[in-house]
């Protein structure tokens, strides 16, 4: 008998939860931690529970809901992702694998099958690291490469911590953490890229990562009044900045399509009508295949930070926030995720991920595998997200037969 | 006789306000009503009750310390500037004028004369503008170009508002406000400009002002996830702003000296470390002696959007969001000013200022003069702001023998 998840209840469950949040476009704002946050986690518990799974919370807010195997001393396949959005964000991004794993659980209901090993249906808080960054938070706690207490910390803009915004919405628990035997761990997700729509494939099989880092860079100059300073003498450290993003865009497309650079975050001071600028700070992100081609570009915007320095004699200093090396997953979960869809009559791939995913903190504790399903126009962190019922029930197909292979072991 | 203010005590007074919100490099920050500003307020309050001045307060906070004439029933001459600073900003931008009048009023107790007509000094709220946009909010409320409920509802970024905050340092009092009948109004003012120091002329009677104007943009592209996304397909809203940023200041500096133009506020969407941004919104000002100058630069900013828009395929709006004609200063006092300078044997010209002033409001209900000193290296809204003591003294003088002359017509 081929199992298969039911594509019409999936579907309805995206769009379901997609209300939560709803944004005019299409999209959703469920940023996390938020009240709308909380509702979304509200109606996946509440579909967890009417079909009897057990649900316990971590002190990260992490919701596992376990449907039980025929030796409940072995330790269980985990399957899921993340219901936090970025604002805006889309339907689909996060979302369709935990739904996808809660549908795989249903259809084992169906069909009367009780696994050797338990499935755990999971959410991982605050993924997206869009209101606290960075992102990848609870999962990163789960799995012991992020400190608890560091991690309840973290604030917001309005000075909001972690710690009270999961108490507030009530999903600070006390499952334990680290230190829990994990088989195994599988996440569906959205490519968020244009490869497998562009070569018509259903399924990519993702066998590691990219280069990839942060850095984050202040230009400093002087303040001075924007009526009286004379021009010839102004050191704005906002066009020092605005030069340096304009070069930074340069590198990027030069790099493309392998290679990308952008500036995404900026914050001047005194940020006023009034005075020219004597600070500005912004950020900006590479990915790269290959580590070559990502320390290539880094120089590149290294000559072009002190190129722009000494144009207009204004300061940088930069900061690498983070470098990402590949991570790898375990070949022998890509190789059952690949002969899955085979099996289930898919087209696959084996891929690599450009963007980084709760599965990436897993592999520091279990094998692990990441499944990719195409989504329109490569879109994402968009309102215009959009994957198929298709190819979201082929998805969570792969999904069910590898994690039932696994439990089943 | 020739009345002469106290040179020491009005740089005492200038050095002890400074201490109040003093910054680390020698400057203050007391934006408007803040903790700080009130700190300022009660000093001057305090050194005008100490000599007797009867100080009311307006439901704006604008502060009038008068020293009556012998003729109370004809309108007062008044003279000030104002308190509060931008963030950071200097010792000497706004206190000079609001310290410079109370020194003259000390001068002519210690000579023990009584003007004909009433002396007033003003502090005036909120004239830089740095919290609760626009500036100059005090005197233009004061003369009713703007209505009073509409300033109190002016908000800073936190929320809070002009009315709450007024209430809250205790500055909201019912001293009339239009309509009361003014003489004249003198104001003493560095020159927040390389002018006179350059020319090492002591003094400037203010003739007119230039043309300017600020200008809110607006770039809008499209929200993407910063690793997946494909670099070709990327309509970053911050590369936009950035580049048109970068075009601005090259059009400024080749109007230079005459024309300056700069870019001095940002803001983008979502603005955080994972998120292509969609949106980002920057201002810029223009600032030119003739209007063919000003409208010359404006063609040319907006070619350059064209460009910029056509180049990365991003939409720009653009909104005036002020445009400032010159104003033009008294001649009566205008000559006052100038001969007063002769009379006390210290260099004088006539100049334009760029940055605006509360004269500039005054003048819809009086004579109005503005008199410069020099500042060094035309450096202000600034913590190295500086004028010397010398300077300080010299406009005081100014200001004191021109204020005469007016209150014992």
């Amino acid at each position: 008998m081929t199992l298969h998840v039911d594509p019409e209840r999936l579907w309805s469950d995206l769009m379901t939860l997609g209300t939560i949040g709803a944004l005019p476009r299409g999209g959703c704002d469920r940023m996390a931690l938020t009240d709308s946050d909380r509702d979304g986690r509200n109606l996946f518990v509440h579909w967890c529970s009417e079909i009897g799974l057990r649900v316990t919370i971590d002190a990260m807010g992490n919701t596992f809901a376990r449907r039980e195997g025929s030796d409940p001393s072995l330790p269980p396949v985990l399957a899921g992702s993340h219901l936090d959005t970025q604002s805006p964000g889309g339907k689909f991004d996060g979302p369709l694998g935990v739904l996808a794993a809660l549908a795989a659980v249903r259809a084992l209901d169906r069909a009367g099958i009780v696994t050797r090993r338990a499935i755990e249906v999971v959410n991982w808080t605050n993924e997206e690291g869009a209101r606290f960054a960075p992102g990848l938070m609870g999962s990163a706690v789960f799995v012991g490469a992020t400190d608890l207490a560091a991690a309840h910390a973290v604030t917001d803009r309005a000075g909001r911590t972690v710690g009270e915004e999961l108490a507030r919405i009530r999903y600070a628990g006390d499952a334990p953490m680290r230190g829990r035997p994990i088989d195994s761990y599988f996440e569906l997700h959205i490519e968020q890229g244009p490869e497998l729509e562009a070569a018509g494939i259903t399924i990519g099989a993702v066998t590691h990562s990219h280069w990839s880092c942060i850095t984050d860079v202040e230009c400093s100059g002087e303040n001075g009044h924007i009526s009286s300073l004379p021009m010839l003498r102004r050191r704005n450290a906002l066009v020092g900045a605005a030069k340096l993003i304009a070069e930074i865009d340069r590198i990027g497309r030069a790099a493309a399509p392998a290679g990308s650079a952008s500036a995404v975050v900026i914050d001047a001071w005194p940020n006023n009508r009034i005075n020219i600028p004597h600070r500005a700070v912004f950020s900006y992100g590479i990915i790269h295949p290959d580590q070559d081609g990502l320390e290539r570009m880094q120089a590149e915007i290294e000559a072009a930070t002190q190129k722009v320095a000494a144009e207009t004699g204004l300061s940088f200093t930069t900061l690498l926030a983070r470098r990402r090396e590949p991570v790898h997953f375990t070949e022998e979960l890509i190789s059952l995720a690949e002969q899955s869809a085979r099996d289930l009559g898919h087209s696959v791939t084996r891929m690599r991920t450009r963007p980084a995913h709760d599965a990436f903190n897993m592999l520091r504790v279990c094998p692990v595998e990441l499944i990719f399903v195409p989504c329109r126009d490569g879109i994402s962190h968009n309102e215009l997200e959009w994957s198929t019922p298709e190819h979201c029930a082929a998805g969570a197909d792969v999904l069910l037969r590898s994690v039932v292979q696994r439990a089943d072991r």
